[in-house]
């Protein structure tokens, strides 16, 4: 949608509103729609052409209105991280269709995600453990347990750790800074031996210092035989799964317990919007559920309907499925695709520019949205060239450490990028990394 | 603000919205501002009556177009969390304003408040026992920590505890529903002769069943005196304790540690908005720092700047405190007051309405805008009587279990509510009640 038409849109909607407003006295206070109700509505899959605003206008009034904010929220939000695990092609395990006994969630954050996901195994592994021996305490139990990621996951793994009170260990990484099967092994047979319980597995796909990947294919397998929770998070990399080409990152997601991605970040859902998905809906449920009178209702126990407050840490949910719907119709699959698309050859063209130069290097391989380089030389060099860059504030980086070389990272992230805005920006780094490269000779 | 100006000021900022995005390419990557430069731009209290659109929306391209998203998101909520907590009359020591020790932060729900002082608090006391006795592990530790809350504490406390891995112990409440010094220390002596350590308490301040208030006159030097963590959970009454005449009922709070209520739930701001304060920032940041180089910045140590992802459980955040900044002044403190008001004069329109049909019962002192009622008689007819009701779909009645009495919660919420409302309600409700009564005579 362009300026002009936003500008038109965007007042029918305030109208809509205030008509809404004005209206208000003459709807009724709870809904008589039935458990179930919105999914026979709507179509089982994410259009591939984009709908017209109207269509999805019309929609919302048609069959958003009559189910009010509830149920309407939560059985937007189930169908529509249905549409999203079949856009990834998820394994059928992790939705919600046909009372499967898996299905999706929105979280606020990746790190709330992982979170989720560890207490969610934490309560697994000490009800397992109390079973085959009853004698054993909560507190004997977390005290052996570990949990595990690569050296390269998200600082938000290891904070899930700290919250959840367990311990996390690094695995090392390989030379891609990928996870692999032989440091996973070794780390689980020296733990074993020490006499700690393994029980938890964060999986990244995409890091966020170089947009590498674990070897699901060979993790996996490894945490199903050893009983760990597997959580697979692709915070970022997890968008580039709906293109067909990039869909096997993906591949060994059959493996994990949990999946996670943030629609936030690259598929132009409007933060914060966090898609998580698991396989058992009742071990996420299992870890938080409480139910007081005030928060109890008359399908209840049916098994009909979703009660999401059991799935994550506040109670409270804003209806952040909307965002999802509005957006998966006016760009449909396709345009969805071509989006990611446009950014990954935007990205390789930054890549092929840096190449071309023989002063810098390409630090990692170039797979998504994401071009780790640097001047070859000190890291000194590299930092002084980073703060002239982010000084100059035509354009930002945020750099990262792999081992011991100080690293840029250019990121290919805005809405409205296009190749002038690479061109023009490697231009300016290469202006600025001669005058860093003379005053660094004088 | 009524519907027609909704109407011209939505499209203007509409307006102002895609101006922005036809205009960004024109717009540097990075703010010119330094860390600090919001506070003196803007006043230290909250306007007292209403300022103009045109002020706050000049005010918006003035102060926090320049300051972009960030540092202006951070800055905006400090300043925003003092205006509140002086609205409140909060103890200086809550306050960040002249580089105190405390401060305010925007969480997304009361259930996340609770759960961030209970992992404060956690940690607080590991550090403070392992200090003692080095040789203590945590696990060892945490096995006989508990934290309590009064029998009448939302469900949310109980969740904090099983997230947090530590026994939570109720308190008996007394006849007003109120937690008391007596029940409270009876339990920390039995507790703490069985080895346990108490650590954390939740009082409640306006409790979810009926908006009773523990006793923090006597709860809270109890806790003070055996280091336990005082929490204070005001989700919902918190908003009325910016009126004089009911900020006695928040005495006491000096002897707490946090404070938390839900600007979201009764004072006009859009959810989630859940304001919570602490005496000691690095009590929060001390449980939850990581500083990976991807989120480090040139401020990081200085002191000058807050980082709230510290403060919290997820990392990312969104620019709440521009909805706080809008209500407050739009409609002044004495606005918000009179809003205040309007309600809690509404509810005690209500209860004398009960009070006069000798058919019916007040079942707990209406302090604010809950009324908790019920007809003389068996919780079987009071069943029936809400089934009608919620069925009617005129009004909706949320119900509680008070003892072993099923009760039904009048809840003045609206923002547009009237008399008329009120009263309407209450015939609504005779009717139904009339027959109730005459089918259970039959």
């Amino acid at each position: 949608m362009n300026a002009s038409e936003f500008r038109r849109r965007g007042k029918e909607m305030v109208d809509y509103m205030a008509n809404y407003m004005e209206g208000i006295e003459g709807r009724q206070v709870y809904p008589d729609v039935e458990p179930g109700y919105l999914r026979p509505l709507i179509p089982a899959a994410a259009p591939q052409e984009p709908d017209t605003f109207e269509d999805i206008i019309n929609d919302v009034e048609k069959i958003i209105m009559p189910g009010a904010a509830s149920p309407a929220c939560t059985e937007l939000e189930t169908v529509m991280m249905d549409w999203l695990g079949k856009m990834l092609e998820l394994p059928k395990a992790f939705l919600n269709e046909k009372a499967g006994e898996g299905g999706g969630v929105i979280q606020g954050s990746a790190s709330e995600a992982t979170l989720v996901a560890l207490l969610a195994a934490r309560t697994k592994v000490i009800h397992r453990l109390q079973a085959a021996s009853p004698e054993l305490t909560q507190a004997a139990i977390m005290e052996k347990l570990v949990a595990y990621s690569s050296d390269q996951a998200h600082s938000s793994v290891e904070r899930a750790g700290l919250i959840g009170g367990v311990k996390l260990k690094a695995i090392p990484s390989d030379g891609n800074f990928a996870m692999r099967a032989s440091a996973l092994q070794e780390a689980l047979e020296r733990d074993k031996a020490a006499g700690l319980i393994p029980f938890f597995m964060v999986a990244t796909l995409g890091t966020t210092t170089c947009c590498s990947f674990d070897n699901l294919l060979e993790v996996g397998p490894i945490c199903n035989k050893e009983d760990i929770w597997l959580h697979v998070d692709a915070a970022y990399a997890g968008s580039a799964f709906i293109c067909p080409e990039f869909r096997h990152l993906l591949n060994g997601v059959e493996f994990a317990d949990s999946f996670n991605f943030n629609p936030h970040k690259w598929l132009l859902v409007n933060f914060d919007c966090s898609a998580m998905w698991v396989k058992k809906r009742t071990d996420l449920t299992g870890a938080f559920r409480l139910d007081p009178t005030y928060l109890k209702h008359s399908h209840q126990d049916s098994g009909l309907i979703t009660d999401y407050r059991h799935w994550q840490i506040p109670l409270g949910r804003r209806f952040r499925s909307l965002k999802m719907w509005f957006v998966f119709r006016m760009y449909g699959v396709k345009g969805l695709q071509a989006y990611i698309r446009k950014h990954v050859q935007l990205s390789h063209e930054f890549e092929s520019l840096v190449r071309q130069d023989p002063r810098f290097e390409i630090c990692v391989e170039v797979i998504l949205g994401l071009v780790c380089f640097r001047l070859k030389g000190s890291n000194k060099v590299n930092e002084a060239l980073l703060q002239r860059i982010n000084s100059a504030k035509k354009i930002h980086l945020v750099p990262c450490h792999l081992r011991d070389k100080f690293v840029l990272r250019f990121a290919i992230c805005s809405r409205t990028v296009e190749s002038a805005h690479v061109q023009r920006a490697w231009e300016h780094i290469k202006e600025l990394a001669a005058d860093v490269l003379r005053a660094e000779r004088e």
